[in-house]
């Protein structure tokens, strides 16, 4: 049972991180001002798989524990702001917008992470990955709006 | 303790929802050819907002009962495909991979609406009226896709 709930976990993770592939960075943020310690591209998708298989690990061995509604309700909080982060910031290109997401995103993920560790510790551990990433995501996202101030959202087209 | 988890389902189905408001259907979906059963654009919101009102109150409902591991990871899986319809159609107008993705979302509501329902069948009750419009959604995006065989999806603006 537990395999079958790691998938459906793993599902939804894919299914928020599948913006990732839909809204690429692209030109437009090839040619933003970054901050010297900006990741490389191909660092995402990689980080992003490792901690999609650390985030459905802890859902899962939560799913099968007594007294988990909260961990899983905030399990399904994290993933719904997860998905969109990605379509804000490089879809629609407001950077200011994508900040507060990713600032609900990390105290979402904080929140679920304490919740998680109430129940099994090591399910609350492997949350712990995902907290740093999403810190660093958030001070990438807060140096590429300082150093970017007339960067421009993206146009509707007619 | 319910409440609290009615309150944090319902932030995720409005964290889902946000993309609604995000990427708004505008001048390229009101040019389109649409079935003469199309509901109205001001019914959408309507009907979601109750939609996300019976999702949180389904998802509290488990959360606070044993044995709801499959119920739950199903409902972090239907609320991360929820998210992504919006940006894939209204913001790329990728109107095939918006079919692709409201049948998974579609599936993956049908098995919630079945876990949630071996645990409390109020909660499976809740879930009856959200499918029922993910099926009005699918068959409009389907009459849309075959109405529409010319529409282009978004260019990428350098």
């Amino acid at each position: 049972m537990i395999w079958l709930y790691f998938g459906i976990f793993l599902a939804a993770c894919f299914a928020a991180g599948s913006t990732g592939g839909l809204f690429p960075p692209g030109k437009w943020y090839d040619a933003l001002q970054k901050p010297s310690w900006t990741p490389p591209n191909w660092l995402f998708p990689v980080a992003w798989t490792l901690l999609y298989l650390c985030m459905a690990g802890a859902g899962a061995r939560v799913a099968v524990s007594p007294d988990n509604g909260l961990a899983m309700a905030l399990w399904s909080l994290q993933i719904a702001l997860n998905g969109l982060w990605t379509p804000v910031f490089f879809g629609l290109r407001r950077m200011k917008l994508g900040l507060i997401v990713l600032s609900a995103l990390w105290a979402a993920v904080a929140a679920t992470m304490v919740a998680l560790w109430q129940v099994d510790w090591i399910a609350g551990a492997l949350f712990v990955p995902y907290l740093c990433w999403v810190s660093v995501a958030g001070a990438l996202n807060f140096s590429v709006l300082r150093l970017n101030p007339d960067a421009k959202p993206a146009r509707e087209e007619a």
